[in-house]
């Protein structure tokens, strides 16, 4: 949290906009959850089932949505609660260290263009021609290979890789570990053996996108890998070769898209979602947690499950495959009384008397 | 291999303290396993499915469970062999390098503490604030960032990322690539777009903790993530902000935990498992692998399954369903059964006549 | 793609060995996807779900299969059109710089054996005893533990980790992020805690592979951990400790094998595929992506779904599956019409007409 950072009620009521109820010369030094949080923190209480850890909470005040409960504290109530609190959590962040130049044992080759306001941390290595643009931070150990471009504003984590050509946009977020620009994962079998097929296309990453840690993005074997303008991705995750992500778009932890695929605008992702190679999912698709998408998914709304299909399908079918080992004992149970009132009918029926096939 | 270890059958009886059976001036020089193994070796037979491979085996000695079968070689005989194991791999473990210092191309920048007795490898850079402890190892390239703390003994592998005011106890091991504390994924909703919600929270890792290599644990939106003391956890694990995972825990490969979730003490997620968001898993769940667990887990025991049941229910279903096509046949065979019969029937039964229903 | 490669039609058909149709002077100077490509462009025409793309592409020639529909432009028409693809992009790929020897910055420790004709970049660290062969390309902030061996020809992308006596062959290619030989995932329980089992095995990395993008393998508790020669690994991809991989086989991104397994020769992993510990899979089994292989496999052909069954069988299972709430109320009538006829039949059915268990 910003060290020293100390607001009182009204401040924050203030910096906010939005009203107070409760004592303005409050003063608060941090934000806490609802369960450690002590008389110096403000608290907040957005998903209505916390309800309960909110009353029993000992914050010194609340941010709240504008139909909470009544809460044993002053409350901060807004109408929208996610951007309040956007709002108040930068208060209290930690103030980003000013760029601060090149470290002195950062290596930037020759041919090289960093802009003066940009920064570039311990042992960071820049190739020839990549371009940093203003006001850039890069991170020690960050590798930005010969070519790549990264545009203003954009900060690289830690240890982060960009390869030769990537071009990433402005206020791109990207944090430790993450490989933009590795090859594809393609070969053409050849008398029982593989041959790489070299990849030699790019990645582009648009503005405003974040992508987590230890993510791996990679070049397209032509043309380009796309990451949509605003989209953010999580940590662990898998872009493959030649995929198009569309803008505002989130995918979630461990997920992977394979080869080629294309995925729409504001197209959500759960964690460990796969996308088999080629598909194509609409604009506003959700999928669910752990699905699978084996093939195209053209209207927008929520798909569960592998194959992923529309959730209320899988629900309904998930319901009844918990009940399965009843269903199969109601099937033999009906065999058993159809076979019982055959014998008991006698002749009438014997054209339907054979046995029924069983596996 | 510890280079040039060699021990006679007496002394790896004495240093294990189980009874040797066979000739104690036997001499080996390395651990192998049962297939590879030749007379210079001790290899070990802990599984008892492996058995037949160790009556093939060629090892100069043996180190097994009470009741193994008799084997072509010395056995050394462990009533608790997986423990004794420990120890003999411990006998033959190459030595850990000593602590060397600080390497000359490390960069410790000034205000950070370290401690006369750690080690900092070449190119490792620890930022303003950070405090090294004694006996700390930092491997080469790792980053320790601003005001980032570091227990007694515990060791950094090569390029491990540990970001500010991150908390790590003593004697525990973090392997290469991992990256703790990177910004939890959290988004407001803004007008079709997503602002970034701010992580101004930390990790905390407790005592004797183990972490994979690649794997990564985000820093809490406020409060912090936790990983309670002796969690062992695998390669390429996501742990996301506001996880708390109780202590004596297990999680395997490629597991990934949601937001906000809380494991017990002594849980074992196996590999690829899924945990959503917001979820309670209570003491000694433990989960298989590549289950999906998307609701709290209450009672101790064994789950299975996507979404996670207990395990016998599972496997009910399970059996069950591979058997899908054989019970729809069945169905079908009542259908045409029962249509039969009711024609024969005639009028007697002419109120259940109907056509059933078909979706 | 090379800087100013460029290429008559009439070059490109005798670089490829393929015949020509149209205009032999047409200039190239790229390769673009059927989309994007100008008249500037070679694009490529190999899966023939893409014909109606190819015949709106605007590429100034295409590579195309045999069996290709006329395009809008010439064409060379190759037999193994993947392979003639390949050709083509080597044509096109940017030149590999040439080894550089040892940059400055790098940390080659003494008693490292680093052949002349090896590059090691900036701040890369090879440690001593570790052994680079002739024409290595080692890429920045690369480590190469204590008696790693890295054969002739092979390239160490960014950041990749060798760890101690990892023994990696000729012409292999390793992918940014990626760390050969962290400590396998193994416990002894102790009292409720779990001891740390020393993992002092090691990892072999044969001839001709190639591993992705921040994937781990491990080293072996004792003996080695395998990958054959010509197998191909892609990004985030897990293989434990004691895990044997065939020759010639393919694991896409996100897959992990759990410790012990062993795969044959020509074995395929879909992406996120999941291998239990201690499995065998046979020579040539394929395994679709998602899937869960919890026992053996032991017939070649393609395996699919959790637990990972023959594919015919699980796409059958999944065919009823969908149904799975119609088949239950096809139950239920038939359990109505059962009774109404049970109740109309009157008393020459009476011993048939309890009531059926339900659950």
């Amino acid at each position: 949290m910003g060290d020293g950072a100390r607001y009182t009620l009204r401040a924050l009521a203030q910096a906010l906009g939005v009203p107070l109820e409760g004592d303005p010369d409050v003063v608060v030094s941090g934000v806490a959850p609802l369960e450690s949080a002590g008389a110096e923190h403000i608290s907040f209480l957005i998903d209505r089932r916390r309800a309960t850890a909110a009353r029993a909470s000992r914050a010194g005040a609340f941010l709240v949505a504008v139909d909470a409960p009544p809460l044993p504290a002053p409350v901060l109530r807004a109408a929208a609660p996610r951007l309040a609190l956007v709002r108040l959590l930068e208060l209290f962040a930690a103030e980003e260290p000013a760029p601060t130049g090149t470290h002195p044992t950062a290596v930037v080759e020759a041919g090289a263009h960093v802009d003066p306001s940009a920064s570039v941390g311990a042992y960071a290595v820049v190739e020839p021609k990549a371009v940093l643009g203003a006001g850039v931070r890069v991170g020690p150990f960050v590798y930005v290979g010969r070519g790549a471009e990264v545009g203003a504003e954009t900060i690289l984590h830690a240890r982060v890789v960009v390869l030769d050509r990537v071009r990433i946009g402005r206020r791109v977020i990207v944090h430790a570990g993450a490989v933009l620009g590795a090859d594809g994962f393609g070969y053409a079998p050849d008398a029982g053996r593989y041959r790489k097929i070299p990849q030699i296309g790019g990645v582009v990453i648009e503005d405003d996108v974040e992508i987590g840690a230890n993510t791996t993005i990679d070049r397209s074997t032509v043309g380009d890998t796309v990451i949509g303008r605003g989209t953010k991705i999580d940590n662990l995750v898998q872009i493959a070769h030649n995929v198009h992500v569309g803008a505002d778009s989130i995918i979630a932890a461990q997920s992977g898209v394979a080869g080629s695929s294309r995925l729409g605008r504001g197209v959500v992702l759960g964690g460990q979602v796969g996308v088999a190679d080629h598909v194509t999912i609409a604009d506003g698709v959700v999928v669910a947690a752990q699905a699978g998408v084996i093939g195209d998914l053209r209207e927008a709304g929520t798909y569960l499950g592998t194959p992923a299909r529309p959730v209320g399908e899988t629900r309904r079918v998930w319901a009844v495959t918990v009940k399965l080992p009843e269903l199969a004992r109601r099937v033999r149970e009906l065999e058993r009384r159809l076979e019982r009132f055959e014998r008991g009918a006698g002749g009438a029926t014997a054209e339907g008397g054979e046995s029924p096939e069983r596996g």
